[in-house]
């Protein structure tokens, strides 16, 4: 009979998190199918899990119902909440980056280099995940799309004071902070047999995990360990949320519901 | 017989040289061994030649004499003059640009990314031939060496705008100026035989294409055809200075002396 609680006390120090966010990150992990709803006793058990108040989940909701992301219907005394066709689009391109493995994305950098500094490729190259160095100059994984007119060059071993110059110092430190609380993570399930955990446990577990580590990795574009090094915390990060998703497999809704 | 007379009008048409600029040529392409001396009458017919007045030329040698350029000495009532060792040095520094066949000289082009734009190493970049684009941003040709702490990346097809922004227009213009010049020249000396030509005519001819041509080659550091376009007049201006300089071949001293 699984009985234990999850160690999330490394998770739950790191900052409390804005709760519209967190129901992102819980609709976006467990209820990404066309058909899936997360009845509300369901969602009340697994923010509660998280320490967040009912009032301002139900406030939370409601501000996602008005931007169209979630839609709850009522069925007798008990709501169920769904993502909408937009809220489900938005959240499986974000998944392509939140769940991508480090194998699984563009390895080498390149540099592209603009004809002047209002060019009007600007934008195309911030979409395509380049960052800017200089007014004229950005860099970008090796395998972003370049628009033509743009100077573009494959990056070989950088020198040290380059990926200083393109991560801000903040960012990083951010990541190192949720790599610690990963690592103490890993480190207290190491001896965790999946079945010794309620799937509740489970799916609080794995949010907690995804929504932390989407916050960061959705804020700044996947610069490759060419560039940025292979020992840079947010590469780290990503093999540590590899690692924690695969011990705490996504349970399916009908799982949680009701437990 | 030799007698006639080259068709120099297009050469001597170009702006005027500097008397003592004028001088460096001609000794730089007609006396660069260490025993090579130019007798007094020999330079006046030589200067008299490209229309330099004789005050002219003794107020240059003396600037030359005390910049340990040139040496003269007296034999008799003829002075003769030679570069000093300085004065060679300099000379055979400058030949190996001056000289040069494309085919000779490095292909390809690299960009060069410094850390800052006060970075210590930017006199190196200058000295290796790299021309700065931005204040962090250089390129040269895709042999010179890039000082440590340097990012650097090799040149594929450089965009349009590029060749612009790097060579300065007045620059380009320069160029086309001489290469019209040495098209006229070569175009009117295509049906003369070597023979044809006096030594001390062919040495004059020399003289103004190496001239104008050093003037502007060694102004501006040598960007390859792969960043510049094979059709930019400075490259047209070396192949038509090779063609010609091989038609002009320089004469022994003795051939030009006294004649």
């Amino acid at each position: 009979m699984p009985s234990e609680r999850p160690p999330l006390d490394a998770l739950t120090a790191l900052p409390t998190p804005r709760v519209w966010s967190m129901l992102v990150t819980i609709f976006g992990d467990l209820a990404r199918n066309p058909e899936d709803r997360i009845e509300g006793p369901t969602l009340t058990r697994l923010t509660e899990g998280m320490g967040l108040k009912p009032e301002a989940v139900r406030v939370a909701l409601h501000r996602l119902r008005n931007d169209d992301w979630i839609a709850s219907v009522k069925s007798g005394r008990t709501a169920s909440h769904g993502l909408t066709p937009h809220g489900r689009r938005e959240s499986l391109s974000a998944s392509r980056i939140i769940y991508a493995r480090q194998e699984e994305l563009p390895v080498g950098w390149q540099l592209a280099l603009l004809e002047s500094s209002d060019a009007d490729q600007k934008p195309s190259l911030q979409a395509e995940g380049f960052v800017q160095l200089l007014p004229r100059v950005f860099v970008g994984n090796g395998q972003a799309r370049v628009p033509q007119g743009v100077a573009v060059f494959m990056g070989d071993t950088p020198p040290n004071w380059l990926s200083a110059q393109i991560v801000p110092a903040d960012v990083t430190a951010e990541y190192e902070t949720l790599l610690t609380a990963l690592r103490q993570t890993s480190a207290r399930v190491a001896d965790l047999q999946p079945g010794q955990l309620r799937p509740l446990d489970v799916a609080l577990t794995r949010c907690l995990i995804v929504h932390h580590w989407r916050r960061l990795v959705l804020r700044h574009p996947y610069l490759p360990p060419a560039l940025t090094g292979a020992a840079w915390p947010g590469h780290l990060c990503r093999a540590e949320v590899t690692h924690l998703l695969a011990r705490f497999q996504r349970p399916a809704l009908h799982e949680i519901q009701g437990t």
